[in-house]
């Protein structure tokens, strides 16, 4: 393997010229730009590495980028990813352009770059590097890099019921993300979150906005937007919708043994993100348990009426909105929570409030002793000299349910690129150079390592 | 007196003309346009009219416009008015300049033309109609025209301490505004409610925004807000800050008596602004006492994290704010309401929600029958032949505190030129050229009127 190795350092600037010319443009799933052209660029490298690569069309979606290398031996290994990323704003705190890839300091700066564009060019890098040194690789690959991960994969299931004979069998994957914790141990993660994320919209007032002096007698849709939330959540944290934890699996065994090795150096983490404490004060094994394993409730924006900081209008609106979203745990499910959340609202009297569902995917989990496992805990010992740290579950959402424990596929994370201060979906987002070289490396260690794998 | 109305009459040209002249000069205080200009027009206009004018400045503020009219009897009116206009935006609806003070369908159509200037011009012409014909007037007049009204007369206070020897005694003042209601019938005004405007931020959460994943462990400050919110008042409309209600003063019997006699259209109202109904199911007589005399807890706006409607963020914002305006009735202090708000915060667990106030001006009212009240009231029954209908509180605000109970001079609003679709602080504010020449002639007979007062 140590050519392969080195074949990666020798082509390393031109490794990272491909990185940055995929975080050079932009595809913002959510502002509709540039996602035609990021997937046309990513079908294009992945054609480039030698993998044949399509656009698979979605109808009123995304297309999914669609990438095979046939390998020489019986394993097939699918690689999940998405092109997309989140939008930049707000533009005035980034320090260079979301969109220029500066390296500095060490890093690349831009958004997308660790939430995912380094995996997913990390990847198609890695089957260069294989196919340049070896000509071809050990085992079957496909890639599978979506479009719209970052509004929640609308359109996936649709997608996976429709090609399902394109992406199985497999006996592994691999899912987008992964990297470093504080103390520089890789993290591995078997399962993920689930999802149900809402706009809940209260426009039952008058049909203009009103001089503020009339809501003595006219109702306020901010008001009953800020009384249904609060019927949702109180400050002791705990979700009032009735039967909401009704499907919260305990940790097995072996899962809580997992998390008790998962060091999390609190003290750090504080004083990276400017925090006196945490949530409720919590601490230790339980602030890690409510990590992993609890689902949650949070207002991811809330909107409505006279918002000029610091300046003066005396007006009554007639509409306000909040977006909330929930994270779940298994054998949460999504469809579920959301019409219990209807549920909730009518029996609170708030029939009034709005509810669309902007994204619903249902949490997923892999056994920790499955092969694809193992192969990449094998991978981490050998190029980081380490144990990595194992993971039952990541408090991100993503489609890994549909993607593969719906179609019985192991799937667990690679040692990528990302680290503590990655900042995904914040401004300045990075990864260290360093790190994504590695990510290289990794996978084209893990293509020889699963490959030899009995399953 | 029917020499000065006729006058009034053969120099209507001439006196629209000097309407026409202030509208045509912005001065528009929230964005500083034109402001010192205006000032020195209306100075200028009072000096030709034959007042004692002059700026008196306001260290960083808008001068206030001060005019002395010595009579020839002992009584002494008080006229306040500000020069100063809402801005003009959005200036695509207007369908005349909004500063060419174009004459169309009976009407003059300008900003500020209703708030405030048909009022400032139509009394300065009033004393000049006086003096043409009469040469002295027989009472004491003095002009009070502020620069800040319409950003919350934030130096008034100020000013009226500095300058308390020159604006008194006065036996009565005529406040600004006043008009004619969806009948025709002139209205009256005795009272204003006061006003405590804030703005309330939580930003105690990480020192950036974080993938809404982290809500697992890390404090949300929208939560914050919302619970903050939520404290104050409940679906009960009832407001919770401890004490908010200790000087609400009941209405006397009197005031009742004058609101019984005010009609209310409520399905005419509930239809104009699609309502299904008032708040709290309110009708009939409750509703108008409610609507009058009880203080409000309004959400004006409402922001934080990502607001982009039907899209997709799951972030975990770190800063969130609120705009909450009180509507104060006697004896309410608005000074005293933030400060118990900051205590109410504190006691509920939100030490951490920071306070802003943005305007702070107490209520006021004068007893119903002020000598100065009936001078009006005899004036309009003269002019315009009908009982004007007299209420005890208007729900807008201003310095009426300041610059009259606080001083103990009764005030109430004039028959001025205001009507129901007079479009203040809205595109084409507009009035009736006739009702403007009304507002002279009413004024000129209050002069009378009032000189005739036993105090």
């Amino acid at each position: 393997m140590n050519d392969i190795l080195t074949f990666v350092d020798q082509n390393r600037d031109r490794y990272i010229g491909l990185l940055q010319t995929a975080c050079r443009q932009p595809s913002i799933s959510t502002q509709g730009i540039g996602v035609l052209e990021m997937a046309e660029l990513a079908r294009r490298m992945l054609t480039e590495a030698g993998a044949e690569a399509r656009l698979s069309p979605i109808d009123g979606g995304n297309p999914v980028v669609v990438g095979l290398v046939r390998g020489t031996g019986p394993r097939v290994l699918n690689l999940y990813n998405h092109y997309d990323v989140q939008p930049p704003e707000p533009l005035e705190l980034w320090h260079s352009d979301p969109f220029g890839a500066e390296i500095r300091d060490g890093r690349i700066w831009a958004r997308g770059v660790a939430d995912n564009k380094c995996h997913l060019v990390a990847r198609i890098c890695a089957v260069d590097a294989w196919r340049q040194v070896r000509g071809q690789l050990p085992l079957t690959v496909r890639f599978i890099a979506e479009g719209e991960e970052e509004v929640g994969s609308p359109n996936l299931e649709r997608w996976v019921h429709d090609h399902r004979a394109e992406i199985t069998p497999a006996d592994g994957c691999i899912w987008e993300g992964g990297g470093r914790d504080f103390n520089g141990r890789i993290r591995l993660s078997c399962g993920l979150k689930g999802i149900c994320y809402v706009e809940l919209t209260s426009a039952r007032g008058a049909n203009t906005d009103m001089h503020s002096s009339r809501a003595t007698i006219v109702p306020n849709p901010l008001w009953r937007l800020v009384w249904a939330l609060g019927t949702l959540k109180g400050p002791d944290e705990r979700i009032q919708i009735a039967g909401f934890y009704d499907r919260v699996l305990p940790p097995t065994a072996e899962e809580q043994a997992a998390l008790d090795a998962v060091p999390f150096d609190e003290a750090n983490f504080l004083q990276t993100f400017g925090l006196d404490g945490f949530l409720l004060g919590l601490s230790g094994r339980d602030l890690k348990l409510k990590d992993m394993f609890q689902p949650t409730c949070t207002v991811c924006g809330l909107w409505g009426g006279y918002t000029e900081p610091g300046r003066l209008k005396t007006v009554l609106a007639n509409r306000a909105s909040a977006k909330v979203d929930f994270r779940l745990v298994p054998d949460q499910d999504p469809h579920e929570v959301a019409r219990r959340l209807r549920a909730h609202l009518d029996a609170h009297g708030f029939a009034d409030i709005e509810v669309q569902v902007l994204a619903a995917e249902h949490p997923a989990r892999t056994a920790l002793d499955a092969p694809i496992v193992r192969a990449v805990q094998t991978v981490v010992r050998r190029l980081h000299g380490h144990e990595p740290m194992t993971v039952p579950l990541t408090p991100g959402s993503g489609p890994m349910y549909v993607l593969c424990q719906a179609l019985g596929i192991p799937a667990v994370s690679s040692p990528g690129g990302g680290h503590p201060d990655s900042k995904g979906h914040a401004p300045n987002e990075n990864i260290y150079v360093e790190d994504y070289v590695n990510a290289i490396k990794g996978m084209a260690l893990l293509f020889e390592e699963f490959a030899k794998t009995q399953t």
